[in-house]
């Protein structure tokens, strides 16, 4: 069985082998060729493709599968990409482009965080779980659902957008166009904003002195680390922050109810330092008044990858 | 196969024998014995059991499922109930004082909102659906999952609340203990809350009017009403409440994208016009820009004793 993973994102475009330990043992990352189509990245695929092959000194027609995890909407059946903003697709049949292309290997086409939660269970942090939810905190709140074991595709098969959850309704404007939805407030760009105001308001602390006057530097990250160094300032914000999320997350509990929570995206990297304290949080907030486990997601920028080298 | 469904609520406790053709074939009603705990509760069912089936000339002995619904939280295994605040039950060991009534039976017991959706699934507006979703629009708003064409308890078994997932964080005080709940906004309550409010402002209404100077009276039926006889007071109220509501389920798809949302309780049947202008709505709210099917519920009051009764 030899399966291929591709990871597609607006700047870039990373390959993987995958063995049958899960792991990725052969890698690779090109600039996605941006205004080229449907055509454009499944040539590129093939050419990756090859050169990967070559490197493990194995041939390309010997693919068994061939993944593609990529930030938009599929058809059900997906088969084609409906909407990839980030990659301006709209109604591109890359599974059919792909199967001209790799004749005799299975083609799988994955929205990203799908593939990414399917990872996390069949070798990561929601490994075993019969219900599971990973949450990416990234630039937006991506995220999947695991249920009954398996991938859930959302009821008509068009995925599943936890981010878009309306928390503050009428709240801050969503480039989905409603208002108030989740990842305005629990994305690591929205920690970030919340630490570039700050940084502006108490140009003392910690955090606006590491950015050097230049507050627009802060990133998520930035906010963290400063919180770990005990400054006041990021403190509060990163309280502020994990109030939001937590109360995100509770809600998600009320609905669903999952064993387990993985957290993963840029965030997820903060480990212990964000989840202790969510766990009390979002005990004491849900309707049940506990709740599963809450854990960083372990597969990192490999997630993509593994999950779509071996989606079902 | 004969097969006893109760639905215990905190005023009446009703009971039916259901037939192979998912009907209720006999019923009574009975007061719900406050006080008298778990014990008072499986004496009167025992009793009411005893009187179905004398009318319907059936031994009790042949009783081969008693299904009970109740409004609370149960345990993983479902035996015991582990809360149901407005029964004042909390920590009954139910099924087993119903075994030691009932040797011969299969006991069951299930929250009512997770009863009525399976009993929907298996007889009534989401009939055959793989994923589908109940919302019952009452005091408060209670719901239950359908998953891969069966009831889904929650990943920890505890059931569903998706009542209590925030709409608007840190807005109305819950019964829950949070702010800003979903049924705080999308109840019948909520609305002949609003219904209220509008009658004293405007006392020309016709919705002040049907209420002859006592505004209290007013419940969401009166809204409902007023609001089809081309009432503006009552109709800018119920527009208002279609806003919260059509956002709630917007939620709900962008998670679960359902194939159908069944809508109960009182408010379920005001029928098309609660249903035709929500669709409108919640396909522009969602993400995915359209949404499955949005329908009344159909069984109505026989929902939780026919869940229960036909229980897996």
């Amino acid at each position: 069985m030899l399966r291929l993973g591709f990871d597609v994102g607006g700047t870039n475009v990373a390959a993987g082998l995958v063995n049958e330990e899960k792991q990725v043992v052969h890698r690779l990352s090109e600039r996605f060729p941006r205004g080229e189509g449907g055509e454009g990245l499944a040539g590129l695929m093939q050419s990756m493709a090859g050169r990967l092959c070559r490197e493990a000194g194995l041939d390309v027609s010997g693919l068994t599968q061939v993944g593609v995890a990529l930030p938009g909407t599929l058809d059900p059946e997906r088969q084609t990409v409906l909407h990839a903003y980030n990659l301006n697709f709209h109604q591109t049949p890359l599974a059919h482009l792909l199967r001209q292309r790799f004749p005799g290997a299975r083609i799988c086409l994955l929205n990203d965080a799908d593939a990414a939660t399917w990872a996390e269970q069949i070798a990561g942090a929601l490994r075993g779980c019969e219900t599971g939810l990973l949450l990416t905190l990234g630039t937006g709140v991506g995220g999947g659902i695991i249920n009954q074991g398996r991938l859930f595709h959302g009821g008509l098969g068009r995925g599943v957008e936890p981010g878009h959850m309306p928390l503050h309704l009428g709240g801050r404007r969503c480039s989905c166009g409603q208002r108030g939805c989740a990842e305005r407030y629990c994305s690591a760009r929205a920690l970030a904003c919340s630490g570039r105001q700050a940084a502006l308001k108490a140009p003392d602390s910690l955090l606006a002195q590491v950015s050097h006057g230049r507050p627009e530097l802060i990133n998520a990250k930035t906010v963290v680390d400063c919180a770990m160094r005990d400054d006041p300032t990021a403190q509060a914000v990163f309280r502020g922050y994990l109030e939001e999320l937590s109360s995100f997350l509770a809600s998600l509990v009320n609905l669903l109810d999952p064993e387990i929570i993985a957290l993963g995206g840029g965030l997820g990297q903060s480990g212990e330092f964000l989840c202790a304290p969510l766990r009390e949080l979002v005990a004491a907030k849900c309707f049940f008044q506990s709740c599963g486990q809450i854990v960083p997601a372990e597969l990192g920028n490999d997630a993509g990858i593994v999950g779509a080298a071996l989606a079902e």
